[in-house]
């Protein structure tokens, strides 16, 4: 079959004619591509920023966001049959660890990640666990969904979080509506009455936000923390969800929290920086979101098959990765960028 | 000023003069009441069956769901100032007792309930205290949301409580699509993304349910258990709301509950009568519902502010009071009846 | 080697030579049965009360509490190895529905349960899964924690999820002082500082609950409803664990429960009987409470391991099964029977 | 009566004659002071440090840690009656707003503090509200407990909502086992079976405590991080609780945290400083921790009643108050110093 693999780091990807895996063990799942979203982090993997992390072997194949139909099962798989369209967990999780007992899988002692540390999903077909694929709805379609497998899942899990929390006539800020900001919103309208005030640098964006249900949308004008005060009664919202979690967002972003509020952390790339007495003094908390559960991801898929969450996604023939890939380093990729075999 | 009043137990209500209820302590506030709902336990206090229970002392102003203007306030009223639009909690709470100090006022030790055991809104004014107004948008119309104060708000609580355990793809079934039902299952929607399941005997409640959000629509029809299992994959609900609980409704809604689902008490009439090993067996719950708290009513005017919570009211001059009740009595009130000073 | 096996209803076991079972599966994991408890539950077995529930066929091998050491395993058993001290979960979970990745794995949809409905611990070995097996600490011996498997881990479950709503200086009413009640006593005192008031109808029963900790013994005479109020000032308890739940123990129990308090029904028998308008009146909940999860028993063993919860034993060899079923039979036994192969 | 005060910022404080409060409000209460804790606070006042903050106006009664006897209610103090051993909150609170309302009165909008920007405890009557004092145990002494109403309160609040998800087993590391940190041991022994390891600089404090149910006591020298990671399986503790912060300590705790831990933030005076991808990929949280509620100084006083959370008073007479403050800056008092009236 085909595969498109990394052959080496600073070097472009290659399609390659590999084997089709087998099943080899009884929890073993084959699964047919239909659609292998493409993410800035397989950039960063060509870039080497991965290597040593992930310590996989070259060649390997990429791919972590990932979406198809049953192609054989191990004789132990009972949750999925030959033909059900499915979409992946981004682990591969033991089910043996205290944390896979309490349904965090994400903290499995002992995961792999497909794609980032074995065989992904640019290829025609992927091997993962019974543990790892859940079955979508007959009107989903595999390539639309993919790019629900990592982001859209990281974004849910802290959507989600947050929203425990929060009352009908709460307020919610969101940071940041690009990618995962996008599917944070449409959650977030979807599993509670807070009052959604989405933040973004970008006026696109922001109108975008507002146009699947942001209840104010605020330009990073340098006047919108008054804004966000303002709207808020002085008080600051009761959440505050931070997409981006760089460029000063984070110090910005306690500014507009309300005391005893949660700042949830989701995006990544600058320090926290807070004097602890403000910490207690408020009685905020932070907190970390990873990507989310098996469980999560079953959620997620329930919004997806009610309408309530949707992506906008770019398709690319399986042999055009090249071009995806250099679509999405150019900025030209409106939503997700997804291959198809 | 005028006040409709209970003047014996069956005979009719009467409208007297009397005088406008004063300030006397510093948490007292004053409202000039702009709707008061009608309700089936009007009639039921007539009938005299709240007489020993409430044990107040005739004559007395009837009305337990009201709303209006704050007309003036005591020395230590911070929280809303005269001219407010306000819906009144329908307890008067201390503020003192540990339950009221967790935000459960509802099990206040030392409540009073105005138009139950002491004075009530169909009046022209009322005597309330500083803890039980709170504040409504702007949008809002007092003769709107008074029929929220008691009945909306029992379906508020009971409804909210079942969202915090369902998640996206659970399904939940409602019980009783009437009055209670309704503002349960647009509550629902605006907070859950659960699918709903609505059962009713009377098809019209059926079809205005699904016009309002439900996802199935079941009309009791005998056939109506299997329906739901149906839709359940065979296993039930994970939550049930009942709003009935009379005429065999919880032997049944058991029925379509599932493994470690919770049965929300709400309707009463009946004894629910189950054997200890069923209960243990599936390890489900059963959960009663009062009335909600102070701050369920803030969120409760939240949902109402954003249009996510409607009523259908039918309203009447206070002086048509006997109308109105007799159009109750006679099942003509499609919605909720509101009496206007 | 020896298995005592079930060979007809209404008629003795009897030890038979069989195959020592053997891996066959990656998951699979042997354990040589270091004690296996005998329970009221074998006895009831014996009657033919499970037949038709369970439809094992016969023979099989009984016993459904189980340690002992790990003396084989699988080529995907990750969590323990040879040598192991173990005891077993009472279920084999499949951990791919969505209650096992909750860990909710005792609402398995695929579960297995040795002893019951395949083959048990009554015997020199037992085949589990590694889903099943936890590690103990080094200082317990298998004997002596067998019958913590399945009695005890029930009583944890229940007082555990009592805990987490009880407060310092709140009630907890624990109704039966037998084996369970014996048990959950131990678990409250550890994890919480409710007042434990535990009622018995045996004064030795309830002498022996306070001298493990209980803070006030009382025995069931005909005052206890009153002695029980008393002691919550006339509120009652918030929170009631009913270990009995036959002859009129929930309609007692209900009376001693504060209201919006939390019955926790554990033993079984009769029926729950009542009026629903007590139900929401109060705002009580009825909590059904089935054995506990893998976790569960993972933090029971921990407990155990700092001697907080002790259990008296009684034990007999393996092929003594039939003096250790006529002494249970006839309430010789004081604590548990446990065989030792 | 007598009455010290703060007549000025950088000089000692002043024995004064002032009239004794008078009830002039209905929830008014007057309590005869019975002890008042001698705090560091109160030395920063004296440095000027809150002058600015709290904006009281000079000469004021300084002491923020009450307890004593009701002498006089006001007539709608139903919590209480002339007479009762009581403890006093340090908040007097509005019972109004929203945060009130959830039983979260620490985040009162409009909240008075004795003893900071109103009159307090060092004199021989206080004036408080009925929403303050919370009735002590007969077995107990005002001048015993009376620092426990601060101090103790947070070291509480912190501990039980660490407790709520700690299980049996998981780990608790408590750094610093200074005032804060001995109540905090207590209070976790007493509602958890969380193995507590305790980090000190001080190997007297790591002593005591051990002595009083520290699973392991811990010397910082240099080795002790190492020291934890062994006693946690080199994962880190599931929860943190920072008495200290400052001087590095968060740095060092956040290393001694297990992957979706919570570290619990109490002490203060550095910053936190971490990268936000290390948040989001471990799934940590930092939780801010303020002084307790109302209820949960009722939780606390229960504790004591219990006599399982006990503190070590020096106590002096009213009049040697210079004493008391000397003998505290000088690092004098084993445990807390307490004046009595």
């Amino acid at each position: 079959m085909r595969a498109v693999q990394v052959v080496g780091y600073h070097q472009n990807l290659e399609m390659k004619d590999v084997p089709v895996p087998e099943i080899t063990g009884p929890h073993d799942v084959i699964v047919k591509v239909g659609g292998a979203g493409v993410c800035r982090t397989d950039i960063h993997i060509l870039e080497g920023q991965w290597a040593e992390k992930s310590g996989v072997a070259l060649p390997y194949t990429i791919g972590h966001e990932n979406a198809g139909w049953v192609h054989a099962v191990g004789s132990a798989v009972s949750n999925v049959a030959e033909g059900d369209k499915v979409i992946m967990h981004p682990l591969i999780t033991c089910g043996l660890c205290r944390a896979c007992r309490f349904g965090d899988d994400v903290h499995c002692e002992n995961s792999q990640f497909p794609g980032i540390d074995t065989s992904g999903g640019y290829a025609d077909y992927l091997k993962t666990s019974a543990r790892s694929v859940v079955r979508i709805d007959d009107s989903l379609e595999p390539s639309d969904v993919a790019a629900l497998a990592d982001a859209g899942l990281t974004a849910y899990h802290a959507a989600a979080k947050a929203a425990r929390k929060l009352h009908p006539g709460d307020r919610c800020l969101v940071i940041g509506a690009g990618g995962l900001g996008h599917i944070g919103i449409q959650v977030l309208k979807a599993i509670s009455a807070a009052e959604l005030i989405v933040l973004d640098r970008n006026p696109d964006a922001v109108a975008l936000a507002v146009s699947i249900g942001a209840d104010h949308g605020i330009v990073a004008d340098g006047t919108h923390i008054e804004q966000v005060l303002e709207l808020t009664g002085g008080h600051g919202a009761e959440a505050v969800i931070d997409f981006v979690g760089e460029g000063g967002s984070t110090g910005e972003g306690v500014k507009m929290l309300r005391r005893a509020g949660e700042y949830h952390v989701v995006g990544y790339g600058e320090n926290i920086v807070i004097p602890t007495i403000d910490v207690i003094s408020t009685e905020i908390s932070f907190v970390g979101n990873l990507v989310g559960s098996y469980n999560d991801l079953v959620e997620l898929m329930a919004l997806a098959a009610q309408k309530r969450v949707q992506l906008h996604t770019v398709k690319y023939p399986l042999e055009n990765f090249q071009v995806a890939l250099d679509d999405l380093g150019a900025g030209k990729v409106r939503g997700r960028a997804i291959l198809i075999p």
